[in-house]
């Protein structure tokens, strides 16, 4: 393998695929990035390359036998070959170098490969890239198309609420239900649940705008590295989603995400909404969520902020209490609709689903002290967070 | 005790003083911060208070029984008291509040104190100040005037030298030697030797120019927080240095630094240096810092770095071998005089030397592959840092 690419791709890339690449791996050669130079065109039709005119384009992977991303660049291809390397080490070396061209060349075995920069010559030892697992690339031709803007709006609403626990299986996933004419992405971890709704902009597929072309819950880990790819690059185009057994891939310009999918019945979460509400209230988001910053500080150990609702004076208390050591409480202005009430919340959920609310003004739907309460925006992307009330002590 | 003080004061002077707080306090007063409300004249001569018009100020205090920071500020004093509160938590509040006019009103005991913002009302429990320590503040009246800029300089090329293991006992300290015309900063940890001059601008206490004033060893600890403290405000003014047996005190406009002193005798650094050398490299600081910074990563274990200076090339090279991984070289071009040499360091050592000294170039001075090598800037501060080599193995 011999190849020359721009440091700043190769730093780039690297970095990207690296996500993928597990801190501790099971299997050494999982600890490595695959690198394949591949050239489009049949080597040796020129008689050299000048640079800049890259004929060819260089492939990395990284896998941790669940999720896997693979991303491409352009090189000047000046001899094919697939092999391994260390994906920290590489990465620690290339992301320091400066910027310009480097030349990568392997030894015959195609496990040493030695990278030339304009002053440095590093030698690093790889691994033989048979030993590498295959990425589970799906290419059924069947892919749906998907918003990149609608995915991303879906995953920041709603992985907030998946839950952390391992051992909670499927609530460690994003439930995606792909609609003709929609997108549902929606999480819960027992405690709070989140349910975003975007639209797909084209319904091609089905004259039924309501049908459900398909459903899967997409572990929240990988979808966490798809919302950063797609986000750091504004990514704006559409994403094609393939999906088959127990594997999905998002697949757009020269990535790919690959992720298994988490097994089993995604609980009725509709079910948990309460058709109608005695109270609401609705005020600046912002305000609300700067005053239980606050707040919070003095429930560094119960998690528990007490609401109290009073509709005659148009306002909305926050307290908590850090026994021993003081308390605090904020004062806000609402409108409230529905009779006086004190409620308490763990206001981790409430801050989670208030950061994640994009809307300047928000609306909050209560009924009883122990009945569920829905969080939703005033405009804006549509968005349900629902979040259960803690008791409060008498 | 009951004042009237702006947020960003409050939350400025009280993050500043809790850095002297312990983290894991001998005794439970010694985690919270003394708080002064002082008035400049007898309360109750004017009627009333107008916002702004500060007849007052507000005195914090933390202190570890080593390092004690103390920083003033104008407030509206309505009633003088002083009492302690939880440096931590008090922080926590006030740097999350928004920014304009507090109150702090305590009860008649002093151990409760009410903070009132705009929107919000927070109670916090304090101690009472008597059991708080005396800052041990010196006021001989004998005290010597230093630049700010002359400490930060000296400071900055000086602590990265100190040794970090507690039971070298002088060498965590840096050595200041006040020359009556001069300022000399040194610090050690047995592998590297940093010395710096700074002139103090002001010779006016002796005839004699190089009569050392006195000399102190202070811990690098107090002395980081000095320097950030310094460089922060980017001060250009005079510091009054009070010293005592055991103790100094930095002074200057409403702030005060004091901290014990290390006790013996520090070690007679100026022997270490050799009186003249075989060969000499000058080449480019950043050039120099950013080639160790790459081949470092291949210095994984041993932190061993090799320099070959190639005199008829004018050359240097820096290189490094990470066992079974990889190796890296870097060259550089070099103004080398004397004859060839090999020699090895500890990467960690130069990168805190290069990246302490200032100027745009270095010189660095050598004998044999085992004598002490100095690099020092050309031009700028007067600083020699000397370094040990290690040995190459066969």
């Amino acid at each position: 393998m011999k190849l020359v690419c721009t440091q700043q791709d190769l730093s780039n890339n690297l970095s990207l695929v690296s996500r993928a690449v597990p801190s501790r791996p099971t299997h050494p050669v999982l600890a490595n990035v695959k690198l394949e130079a591949i050239a489009h065109e049949p080597l040796g039709e020129r008689s050299e390359i000048e640079p800049g005119d890259d004929n060819g384009s260089v492939r990395l992977t990284g896998f941790d036998l669940s999720l896997g991303i693979q991303s491409s660049f352009s090189a000047q291809v000046e001899a094919e070959g697939i092999l391994t390397l260390p994906a920290k080490l590489l990465n620690d070396i290339v992301s320091k170098l400066p910027s310009g061209d480097l030349t990568l060349e392997s030894n015959d075995n195609e496990d040493l490969v030695t990278i030339t920069s304009g002053s440095g010559r590093y030698q690093v030892r790889g691994m033989s890239a048979e030993e590498f697992p295959e990425l589970p690339l799906i290419d059924d031709g069947e892919a749906k198309q998907l918003p990149a803007k609608a995915l991303i709006d879906g995953l920041k609403g709603s992985l907030v609420a998946c839950s952390q626990d391992e051992t909670k299986q499927i609530l460690t996933g994003v439930y995606l239900k792909v609609k003709s004419d929609c997108l549902e992405f929606a999480a819960t971890d027992g405690h709070r649940l989140s349910i975003v709704e975007v639209e797909r902009g084209d319904n091609e597929e089905s004259t039924d705008p309501i049908a459900v072309l398909f459903e899967v819950t997409v572990p929240a880990k990988a979808l966490r590295e798809l919302e950063k790819m797609l986000s750091s690059r504004q990514e704006r185009d559409c994403l094609a989603l393939h999906l088959e057994q127990g594997q999905v891939v998002f697949d757009w310009k020269n990535q790919k995400l690959t992720t298994r999918t988490l097994e089993g019945k995604y609980p009725d979460y509709r079910l948990l909404i309460p058709r109608q509400f005695q109270r609401q209230v609705t005020l600046d988001r912002k305000q609300l969520l700067g005053a239980l910053e606050i707040v919070a500080v003095l429930a560094d150990q119960s998690n528990l902020v007490k609401f109290s609702i009073d509709s005659e004076h148009q306002s909305l208390s926050l307290s908590a209490e850090a026994q021993e050591r003081g308390s605090g409480e904020e004062s806000l202005t609402a409108q409230i609709s529905g009779e006086n009430l004190d409620i308490a919340f763990n206001v981790k959920y409430l801050m989670d689903g208030l950061k994640t609310l994009t809307s300047q003004e928000i609306t909050i739907n209560l009924n009883g002290p122990l009945e569920p309460v829905i969080l939703s925006p005033l405009g804006g992307i549509k968005m349900t967070y629902l979040v259960m009330p803690v008791q409060l002590r008498k």
